[in-house]
């Protein structure tokens, strides 16, 4: 007898399947290992950068702009889904309405080297690229037509990646896009309630019952959701209220590379070098969202494949309980794991 | 310079990016053929009754219930994802809420031949699909733990099939799941503001346009909608206000069942037998929504990869305008199409 429950995400308020049986179907993976060519070259690649677009930031050890030199560096998408020129005007044509496609696109390019992962990075490189999302989300904030940003991370094609050097990307948009503002909705609608961060109350539950844990340190959580939509998805947020990324110490981007790198060197290790995707939600540009929203990156693995149940009905069928994936990846032995 | 634009879709009032650049990169797309063995077999092949489990429903021309005989027959889920053994009481455990994964999960068996696919049925065949699908909804409409309901089919393993054999999926929920509920709430805030249907006032918009009808008939219409979220999403839809699917008349099937065949045999034509799933939406069981809602059927060709991007923004990025994608599919010569 398969075993299932309706879980309600504490934010959201939406609803997934979970599948609590213990040994789940093998159909129900689609286990595609992520794999880069080690000799191949892109224009990602140091000694490329002509081919990859005019730098917006770079950390540099050496060189000048546009040259080698770099351990991380920003350019403009050479494809942008959204673009700093337009207008904030809505324009409507009987029942449907539109706006340019006002916002930015950047790309954050890991690592000057084709084949090296985020997660192989070290933990001060990884760092800089932390640093990178810092610093473009500051600067992107100084423009007034934007109203909210994100970070996400496509790795392996599973996770949509047409680029397998490792590179993250920043989106500003002239909105609240629609997954941020489900969350500042359910957000502000338990603060009202209960006057907490409903992160924050997330986190003090979490913590003393450990089942959902899959690593901590003093300053920062890694959780699998309670809600969790796919298998092994997992949250990393800091541990006290923090609305802001942007607004995140350099000591506190330094525990955070060391959690991700934990998590992801975890993930990987149990889903076999799986694709995943990665996104940061940082509060509202705004600022009125500030007493209730929480930073936190997503940590989504795709090892699963979105059919006409979740098209149809928006509630994820996960075959695996999060209980059982943070006991999965608390057990994984990871060399140089957060302790 | 790539030209996007920011839609808004006038049910959900949800965003979706529209890059109208007259080609799209080939990048964007990731076509893979759907080829079912033409010698296999399975346990959803005529013979082969008891492997698929008990007979809910089937249309006969011979045999007895569990043998062959059939055209359309169906069996409950053997892996349900709901079931219908399960209380309707939540439980909570501090913040998280949780309720037995209590509903309905129904397999219809589309054809007794392994190789024969829905948009290859002849009408009189592919209506029987529809009936199937009609009979069931009436039934579990009867049982007042169900909220709602919904139909979905995965063809080809990149939208979620895990078997070839043409089959979709009937879904009865103790709840209104998200996209269900995001159209009735878009819906019903609509009809408060104007008194009317929103999927009639987009039909009566969209007929005299033409730009974004796929093909009509007297009763049907099928349309890229204005907000397309993939490439060559079409919805079909009765032309007089019709809020359940499962009250259309046979006359109504017939008329829809030409149209789905019509508009299936396009988008496999157009986009070389791509994977896809299909949706069937109808008004929640409580018929309180039924003044606002309108059945409809998504079809979704399953030809690009959700990214980070849509997992972090909620807003899909489609790179090919419904206004481009309904002039390719209107000029597809289709053998016995609808005129």
């Amino acid at each position: 007898m398969v075993e299932t429950e309706l879980r309600r995400d504490p934010i959201t308020g939406r609803s997934v399947v979970i599948d609590r049986s213990p040994h789940p179907h093998p159909n129900d993976f689609v286990l595609e290992p992520v794999r880069v060519d080690e000799g191949a070259a892109c224009a990602f690649c140091e000694g490329r950068e002509a081919d990859a677009g005019a730098e917006l930031l770079a950390w540099r050890d050496g060189g000048q702009a546009g040259e080698p030199g770099w351990s991380v560096r920003v350019v403009a998408n050479r494809r942008p889904m959204l673009r700093i020129e337009g207008h904030q005007e809505r324009r409507s044509e009987g029942m449907f309405e539109t706006r340019d496609g006002l916002g930015a696109h950047e790309v954050v390019i890991e690592s000057p080297l084709h084949d090296q992962r985020l997660q192989d990075l070290p933990v001060d490189r990884l760092w800089r690229v932390l640093w990178a999302w810092r610093t473009r989300l500051q600067d992107l904030k100084r423009d007034t037509r934007f109203a909210s940003a994100i970070v996400y991370k496509n790795h392996g094609r599973a996770a949509g990646a047409r680029m397998d050097h490792s590179h993250s990307q920043v989106v500003a948009y002239p909105i609240l896009p629609e997954a941020l503002d489900a969350k500042v909705r359910g957000a502000a609608a338990y603060f009202g309630w209960t006057g907490r961060c409903v992160f924050c109350d997330v986190t003090a539950q979490e913590l003393p019952d450990r089942r959902r844990v899959v690593s901590d340190t003093l300053s920062m959580i890694a959780i699998a959701p309670f809600a969790s939509r796919v298998p092994f998805e997992t949250w990393v947020l800091p541990r006290v209220h923090s609305p802001r990324f942007e607004e995140a110490s350099d000591a506190m981007l330094e525990a955070m590379a060391v959690v991700v790198k934990d998590v992801l060197s975890r993930v990987d290790w149990a889903l076999e070098r799986p694709a995943y995707n990665l996104v940061l939600h940082t509060a509202p540009f705004s600022g009125e969202a500030d007493r209730a929203f929480h930073w936190h990156l997503e940590v989504i693995p795709r090892v699963t494949r979105w059919s006409g149940l979740e098209w149809g009905s928006g509630v994820p069928s996960n075959p695996v309980s999060p209980e059982e994936a943070a006991r999965v990846l608390r057990e994984v032995k990871v060399a140089g794991a957060a302790p």
